[in-house]
């Protein structure tokens, strides 16, 4: 903000520019020079340079257009979310997309290469949690980050997870994925020494109501350290992991 | 039951029984002489020759008086469950009592020397716990089983699980006990062969909704061999796993 | 595990492979040698010489591989859970299928003949418990069990449970599956003297809520000796079965 | 209603009374005129000739008050429920009071003698859920009922309600009354052939959750027969059996 | 029972019948000597000359298969519950059906006549409820009921509701059927002067909760009188209003 | 009323009238008479010379048959909420319709011309909730008030509200439309001072549980002057506002 | 906003206000520039020339010095809520204080007299709904209108309510409140064509649940311009009912 | 692990070592040769130097004990947490303690000086979530961290926090502390961009069900970044911000 503002106000002060254009300039976009830019949660994902598209909801041809309106505007990397194969089909038609039916996520331009050293860990409890997992991992690889993937290393097999202690021990953030029971949250949760993003998934059956068992369990973690998202919500996981994995120093 | 009313039969048949008096001796107790007596709950507890009492609701005189008809019938171990401090002490100026105060458990008469080799191991996630766990551990107990204790060893720190795998692997049944999000039954049913009773306590705040996060969390153990009773049901989990090391063979 | 690991430390011992060698076999499977063969949840199912694929959220294709791969290994049992006919129909074809369609199971190879004397009953309360039933019968008789099938035998019409006391008092193990109200548990709990594994099920309307009525049922029941597993969870409550009723002596 | 409203038309017509003084008459007091005098609940519970005072919220002076009151207006009979020993104390100084406790039921007069040959049975699953059996029961009494009492009769133990067949079969209605999992209700609708109240208590412990789980139970009763009242409504079942009892033919 | 036990014993006494004989003979059918074939649910629908067939979960086939048995068995009238459209037209073809499609209830044979004079009046809040509406009162007329019907007199609109005074005061038994938020039973059960039967539906959106608002407002009726069954329940509110308006004197 | 029955009595007065006459006359409508036509509801709607069709349960052919009938009563415009564009279009061949699919609403008539001054501001948290939001709207412009749209305005983009903050403190009412975490509610109800009607809705995933989490936020809002619909009830909110909008001085 | 952006930037053409100074005073108080000191609630109480001290979780000393401070600020009238009869004797010994016992509020200071002429009715289903309802009409009398109180005129004894309809006719707005069932909300909406605030309050037993089921009834209520506030929350009924009493016109 | 395995079985090779101890020492401790002795939980909280004691269900003399035991070994700061004042009050007499009331923690030992620069900004909705925020900031503060306390900044008085921009925008770490509808995580999720982490609060009344309502709106936060913990679990919070304050780069 500071940056437009000044702009504004040395060109007034060089009288290039009128104190009546000055106030219409700045109340044009009253948030952004206000510094509410700050307030535009687009920005924030501008983190790895990437703009993100929720897709639920939204037609194939806005989704389209959307996108081919940030590519336009130069933006390099556009993450689609929640997005079904039929409008992925469309939207392919349009603009060139790399799309990941599991995850149900489009991506338009190459990962960008991560700036930051710190990795992101995703476990999940069994394979049917993938798709949230893929959710949350391409979200943290578009905005910058080096994801490890341990998939299926649920705590009804100890030895799967504790066989990579060593991507646990070396995390920067983890992700735990896990519905049923949702026990993968704490085990990893005591084994880790970062923080831990817990995500429930509607993964189970019968008094699993849809996802509640896991989530309870998680958060009443006895672990330390771990912090919980809404069911299913694989990308704001992913998105929260970035954040950590960018924390200024 | 055949050898009650054979009797019947044959005192009408050498005529020292009227038909009418016969009629109203199988009246009385139809359920008795029909086999019913198998039906008494009472009975099965003899399995470790030992009497339960429930104490929750009973006055401080009632308990002292049915221990006192049983002692009196010759029945050498009991065991009285759900007893507060006041009523044991009341208790025990009546008959020799030992008082568990922590389980809430009073014992007369000596544990009985178990006749079975199987061990039943009872774990329990946090020290919090331990009051559930000593109400199953002094059941079974009573009820003439080895129990071999393993408590505060909740997965937020899998190290002290992990340091009595021996424990785990050689018993016969295991009491998972927990609260919170009442991992400890999955990760132990993980582990061991042997069937697992869990137990989820109201011990928690919060979201563990006085134990309904750790029942939820047990009933959608991803382990085979888990199975679960009511919140902070000791003394059901110890009857039950006394039950399974007892098993005919 | 010590049998295989002694091999190959007597093989070392002896000279006749290398410790080159001897490093690879044991970390070629790390959990076997490291004693966690017996975390190894495969394993267990070994009981009655079956393995087991949970259908659910697998193809055909990948259903009928695994199950190639097994009979390949020499696996002579292969219980598949909660596959749909049409995928039965796929995986009939490419190996020898013996499908259960209202279990949704399907069985590889010859039912084993039991090796222990006991009987696990599986009682319903209604006919449309059955498919669930099915699960837990079908589920035993593979891991080599012999099961005695009581079906509709709900507590609104109590004859039709009191006709089978003799099978009841008999069981080794007994598994009662029912939705609605779920009393048939606390009924048969009285009644039967051995383990009772309740089973809710997803059956009723209105305020069962999708078995909630049944588990909490199930949960309370005042009768002792009684455990509960997940809704509609057949194959957990045949699998828990063999396994009390192969408990080591 | 068509009398005294006819009265006031045919005063009208002689000309013995204006339009106005009939309009009024008519507005005075509609609902009676009307016919809603019917409407009246007090009156409902003079089936029993008795009234009947709901203690909870009223202080003893208060009940004391009323109790006076309705003496002096003729009642021979008067019940009072929910009230507190501490209440009935400072009650039974001012009037003649007969204060059942464990019901928390006052009674002033003498309990009615019964006028229909109809029986109400009274049964519960265990003595825990005898406070709550004899507000219902006292109340059918003080209504003028005939009452039988089968406590402790819960399912767990079918032979102790199985040896109650006679009573069963013989009611003319029967309250069926239960904590825990409730099954007593469906046990009882299936072996009588009159209806069956069910009443839920808050008997129980952990997922009992204060009554739900019987609560639930009752209402998916696979019995015919069998509706519910609230939990722990002891005197909504007795007033209702009352009411079912004295049925006009 | 006594009758056929009698005559055991006495052959007894007359050396008619050996010992081991009778005893076989009263091990033989316990249930039937004990006069448990009163148990015997089936019966209790004869009431009204009736049998009763729950469609849901049965093909059409068996539908068809037991209607046609019990026509042979000389069964007058047959009521099958929970029968879709399509399973009808089947059935239709294989015997006389009147088909009611709104509450999916088929109806073989005639309406009795019914024999007592008691009415039994169903009202619901809305014209969403009539399918419940008339699944209560087909029962109840199949049973040999006089039924009078109040649709949508809801208590939104008082007006329509007391605009029928007569016939609820007229009543036997009411059955007050409302989805939403069930306020009619508390309205009607403070009007009338006979039992009240609540039926929650499931119409409804947003906090209705498939019937759970309706539910609970039924429970916590201030009106005395009313009980309640599952939600959607027709059935067993016409069934229960039918055994109210037989019942014996 | 006094009219009416004043009426009435004059004309018994001058024998105009018989007393039988008279007092069918007094009971035959006797709420129409006492003033109950006020109890019609449908009156209400009136108030901005509309009428509405609730569309949902009513086929195409009754909506259709039920507008046609109001027209030529002489009704301007109609209201038709909850209609499928299935529906509309059969009923667009008959009536002049024009149909809102995202509201799900169907008008006939032109939209009248506010009367009353004060502006009713309709407000959603996302996109997702506008066709709550349009039915919300359009209830209200049919009832005859002008209606400010905001959309897209949901906390989480707080410039995004304050943007708006003129039409906010300018509103006669305001409707806050949200799911999810529905805090819009409490955000709007602390910058404005008029009443607010929130509308939780449907909108979200996982922990949402179908606007609960919506629904609970609003009615907890710390905010003073705000109350609360059912979840995803836009015409309830659109006709309250208008109610509170045409409120007599 | 415009006039002091206008007036910096002016005094940067000026050359009067350094570039670095005019953005530091852009950046210092935004919200201030923006005219969001509107945003402060308390404004909003003044509308009846009241404050309220919310007296919940504040100490007897804190509530009397801030009413102090605000009677020393020229304060006429003071409400003060949920305060306990204890800190109400505390408070009275500093300030001249009515308290108001069974609502838990203390008033300093005389009731306004009433500027509008619209009346609030607040109606109970109960005398246990007083508390709130007290808490409800001293709030709106405090606020400066005219309260009109209808108490226990429960759906049960629909003739209780139907005698005032006088007064609901001539309502401003209406406050119903009602535990239990919560149908007085409905049946006053039906009845009613003025606003209706429901309250639903944790008065009940059993399945009330601490006013749930009050609360869902009340939501679902079928009548229109109902609208629900949190259980108990008689504050804010009152308040939100005299908003609407003095909207602007 | 293959350095120590290789060494046994060089040591095998070479007849250094038996078969049999070579097969113990492989099976003895394995976890302890992975590396497990990482796994310890309490080594985390090393990180600002401090340790945590969970007062909650602790004896004031165990407090005490594990107290001194600490210090003799060296522990600069001890962080005591939910200790009541009465506990507080004996713990004092035996360690230096400042016990800080609000928020059950006593402290041993001076605060460290931050070594890290980010500050932690924790912001509650109202007054009666402090002690909530207490236990953050302490928690935080005692790990070595820069507290910002931004109280009673709840939504409805949007000013309030709005006037915080420059604290919210500065942050490293939010701790969004809320009860009622907990709204307040969504909003300040909005304008920061660093990682939120949500804690429900369980104040609150009626709907709020004792922090659910702020559970779940904070779980459906429609911001990224937001993550949540149990309910009033300050710890957990202070603690995850300390461990994100301090994260590796």
């Amino acid at each position: 903000m500071n940056t437009e503002i000044r702009e504004i106000l040395e060109q007034v002060e060089k009288g290039a520019l009128s104190v009546d254009d000055a106030l219409l300039a700045i109340k044009k976009e009253p948030f952004v020079e206000l510094g509410y830019a700050k307030i535009d949660m687009q920005r924030k994902t501008r983190q790895g340079a990437a703009e993100v598209i929720y897709g639920a909801g939204k037609t194939a041809e806005q989704i389209a257009g959307i996108s081919k309106a940030m590519m336009e505007a130069g933006q390099d990397v556009i993450l689609i979310t929640r997005m079904s194969p039929e409008k992925a089909e469309i939207v392919g038609k349009e603009v060139p997309l790399k799309y990941h039916k599991d995850a149900g996520i489009g991506i338009i331009g190459e990962l960008p290469v991560p700036k930051v050293s710190g990795k992101i860990v995703v476990a999940t409890g069994g394979t049917s949690d993938v798709p949230v997992a893929e959710e949350a991992a391409l979200t943290a690889e578009v905005l910058g980050n080096e994801v490890v993937r341990l998939y299926d290393v649920g705590v009804a097999g100890l030895h799967r997870l504790l066989a990579h202690m060593d991507e646990i021990m070396s995390a920067q953030v983890i992700i735990a994925i896990a519905g049923m029971e949702g026990a993968l949250a704490s085990v990893i949760g005591g084994l880790a020494d970062c923080p831990v993003i817990a995500v429930p998934t509607s993964v189970g059956y019968g008094a699993s109501f849809q996802g509640l068992s896991a989530l309870l369990s998680m958060l009443n973690s006895c672990a330390s350290g771990v912090s919980v998202v809404n069911i299913d919500n694989g990308f704001g996981a992913g998105y929260l992991a970035s954040m950590m994995n960018h924390m200024k120093k």
